[in-house]
């Protein structure tokens, strides 16, 4: 990025630090984790002069980014700006708005003869989402140099490029979705005036982002369908950073869990997902096809173990610790249909641990990656990159991921849960010589493209 | 119909006949009611030489239907052969896949999560389907006479088009669809080969029609996105007979239920819905909105009434069941929240009469119609050509209907309750000219179209 003639200002809700009290009660900047985004573009950043716009997330966030206007501070290799909203804002902006209506109209996840419903709880938490995506706009407008790149990171802040517009003509604004994008059908189930601001909002940028050319049309038809004029869109897939990968699988913590998969699993086959527990990843049917697996090829049973990787998520809101539960009474009931004394036919690992989650990844024979829908999916680049056993991946339709690898990957329609055990049983079935060259052709296209490339596109959008 | 120069077949799953044991043990046929496809064509049809084609539905239908293939009977003044399916193929066709699933795709009713789950049962009911659709067009290749124009109504006969074809190469193939139509997105919810099978069926008839070209253009989406090359298409949208309506508004049982209606409601503003208890019908929301309006208008407590013909549906199907209940639960909170001794905010009628539904809609100050999505609506229609209190409509701008009264009636997006409780207000609170206005203009809009016009479509699509 330094040979890049333009600032840059990168503003989105997580960002690469966070703070928090030592013991003499000074406050500490730590390096983050967090998501596909955060740790892709951490390390690019890093070093640079880029300001990172983000929210402060907490109490000991929010002190050190003190009062009045947002301002630059540096730790850790970052110039980080945190915004500090009041916490019932961030809240209503980014769990309300953000997490329970937008990502359900992206990825389709309503229940509708139910949820939404637009009531006034629903325009207050609108009303909150305007003013987090205002403080953002104020952060932008006070902090970015002249004439930079502002590269305004997902859904949450969909709001923010009109009110930065017309204060700052001299920045170039760029939106990236990490989602998948609702088309015209989905994004109906916002109701005017809401949907008209987000299409606006997000056409208020000079160009708009996308993983796929899938999500990229579904944007502009809607932009069409609902009168919005399109502003330039492009697609920018996200990989992983192989070398970043290979230290992780490399580290005594990876190690030490691949040793012990490797004396727990030995002598099966190993089915493996690794996800957050929510309702878009589609656990529920993953266990389901495997359970018919099982019942329809009876020799499976005590030779092939699933092991899911599935850590709780969003239990802030009722629906995902209700699909928690149904998830871990599923695993129950199966493993007291098929279980032996020496067999467990699923595994569930539930705590969030990059490290033994990249040592699982390190040795599948099947990967299983089934979302409804899903912007990217980075778990179904990453696997191929650290796996070691020409594992091979079955890979929802319905993905950004599948753009790429669809065809290598064994493609499955998520919700056709009768299919997703067939290709289970032919993935398992697999030859040696097929399966070697499966996993070298995920290999290489996974690898294909890392977080520098998506960074450049952006950029390159930025200046067209 | 007479004039006609072709011969005419109607085909769909329920007909205009049931038969049922007399006391002696004859069978004797009767004219059942039944919904706006059966009630619209039947006056149109009765005397007439055309074949009505329809699935025997009973133990008492099966037997009048006979063993072997399908025959014509007379009665009533009808020409109907009964189609007899295995109980089993009958329940997983209509049921299954029918109500459980494409009805579902069409309305966009999943709740993504958990249903629908495309598994063994759900294959062995696919099947069903077909033999159900094979069973229909066997009928049509034996009883169709030379050169007929076939007009085969609804989701359920969406396969049987391309087995008849073939064989009667004599035929125009006409079908009617009375739902919305799943665009590419919905669509996207039935995998391949269902999904490609549902489109080819359709694209099988010499045209298609649908209630309006919102629902038109969706198919046509669906055609182009899914590769399948479009048939001829059509709008023609259904509306009731007046004479009919008033000839029921005039009967004994509708007067009497109308004075009963006009004591109890004396000196009130009336609020009134007629629907099956749907999950498309939007039941809870039209509640919670009307909970908004009185808490933030508190004017109108003990001055407006809700009353809410609403009578179960589809109750062997789980979701509906629960969505029965929860309805009663939120009536039943509602009342308890807000009622006092001399007054029930809402009272509910749950059995399913016809006189009395009229007589309601007579006597509406604001009729509420707010699905969150639906073909056409007639209820919507029906409203405006019996009330006689100037009564004027609450509408949801995704309904067929809208694409008719839209302005005249009053618009809501369905998920909007908020936006439903300030409409049902600015409708309550409208002065009597502008009220005497709307109500005119409602009253002629839905009956400028009648089924004779309806079908009168269908039958020029056969023949352009």
């Amino acid at each position: 990025m330094g040979a890049q003639a333009r600032p840059v200002v990168v503003v989105s809700n997580r960002g690469p630090l966070s703070f928090r009290r030592d013991a003499d009660g000074s406050l500490v900047a730590r390096r983050g984790g967090g998501g596909g985004l955060v740790s892709g573009l951490a390390p690019l950043v890093s070093g640079t002069d880029t300001i990172w716009i983000a929210s402060a997330l907490s109490d000991d966030d929010r002190a050190a980014a003190g009062a009045g206007p947002a301002r630059v501070v540096q730790a850790e290799g970052f110039r980080v700006a945190l915004v500090a909203h009041e916490p019932d804002v961030l809240r209503m902006a980014y769990d309300v708005i953000g997490n329970a209506v937008l990502w359900f109209v992206h990825h389709g996840l309503f229940e509708l003869a139910r949820r939404p419903r637009y009531d006034r709880a629903f325009r207050t938490a609108w009303a909150a989402f305007d003013r987090y995506n205002q403080s953002f706009a104020d952060a932008v407008v006070e902090l970015a140099p002249h004439g930079a790149v502002v590269l305004v990171q997902d859904y949450h802040l969909s709001l923010c490029a009109p009110k930065v517009r017309d204060r700052r003509p001299d920045l170039s604004l760029v939106h990236f979705a990490h989602t998948p994008f609702a088309g015209p059908e989905l994004l109906g189930l916002l109701p005017d005036p809401y949907r008209h601001e987000l299409l606006r909002g997000l056409a208020a940028n000079d160009a708009c982002g996308f993983h796929t050319d899938r999500w990229r049309r579904r944007f502009t038809d809607s932009c069409r369908s609902y009168g919005v004029a399109e502003p330039r869109t492009f697609v920018a897939s996200l990989g992983p950073d192989p070398a970043d990968l290979a230290a992780v699988a490399g580290s005594e913590a990876s190690r030490q869990w691949r040793h012990r998969f490797g004396e727990r699993f030995a002598g099966q086959q190993l089915i493996v997902r690794v996800d957050r527990i929510e309702l878009s990843k589609n656990i529920l049917r993953g266990f389901w096809a495997y359970e018919e697996l099982l019942e329809r090829w009876p020799e499976f049973q005590g030779r092939v173990c699933f092991c899911a990787s599935i850590y709780p998520s969003r239990e802030g809101l009722a629906e995902y610790l209700a699909y928690r539960q149904e998830v871990e009474h599923l695993v129950a009931r199966i493993n007291g249909r098929f279980g032996t004394a020496g067999w467990t036919p699923v595994v569930i690992e539930t705590s969030d641990d990059f490290a033994r989650s990249v040592a699982l990844l390190g040795c599948y024979d099947v990967l299983l990656v089934n979302p409804v829908s899903d912007g990217m999916n980075l778990v179904a680049k990453e696997g191929p990159l650290v796996n070691d056993r020409d594992g091979v991946v079955v890979l929802s339709t319905e993905t950004g991921a599948w753009e790429e690898l669809g065809g290598v990957a064994y493609g499955v329609h998520p919700l056709d849960v009768s299919a997703t055990a067939e290709v289970l049983a032919e993935a398992l079935r697999l030859e040696p010589a097929a399966r070697r060259d499966r996993a070298a052709r995920l290999r290489e296209i996974a690898g294909s493209r890392g977080p520098a490339d998506w960074l450049a596109d952006q950029l390159a959008a930025a200046s067209r």
